[in-house]
């Protein structure tokens, strides 16, 4: 089974990489709130894995992360 | 404006982060068949950007990567 996976910084947390990007795109003349960057993981498993228990246990870090499961 | 963005490696390209995680997936007892490693973007933008533009000049290298606008 396929399965997608969202990876994206806790909402309140520093995002290096989103606040780059976001200063870089104002500085190319759009007008941009807010940008988060985070990972997206495409999964090809057997059927019936576990998948929570997968994407907990080795893919997020649950202090600084949240993820949604597709 | 809200607007997701999935930028993934393209098909056949070699994608070492998604192949790391799937040799340590196999490693840890999981059935795993393959792996794709890409970012997530969300934007909150103005209304009426050209999020398409956007995209393609400052956030995908099209040589390697494909995206999803969601």
């Amino acid at each position: 089974m396929k399965v997608r996976v969202l990876i994206l910084p806790k909402k309140g947390l520093l995002d290096p990489e989103g606040r780059a990007v976001k200063e870089m795109l104002l500085e190319n003349g759009y007008s941009v709130k807010d940008v988060k960057v985070g990972k997206v993981v495409d999964l090809e498993v057997e059927e019936g894995t576990n998948i929570k228990e997968l994407v907990e246990k080795f893919l997020v870090n649950p202090l600084i992360e949240e993820y949604i499961i597709e």
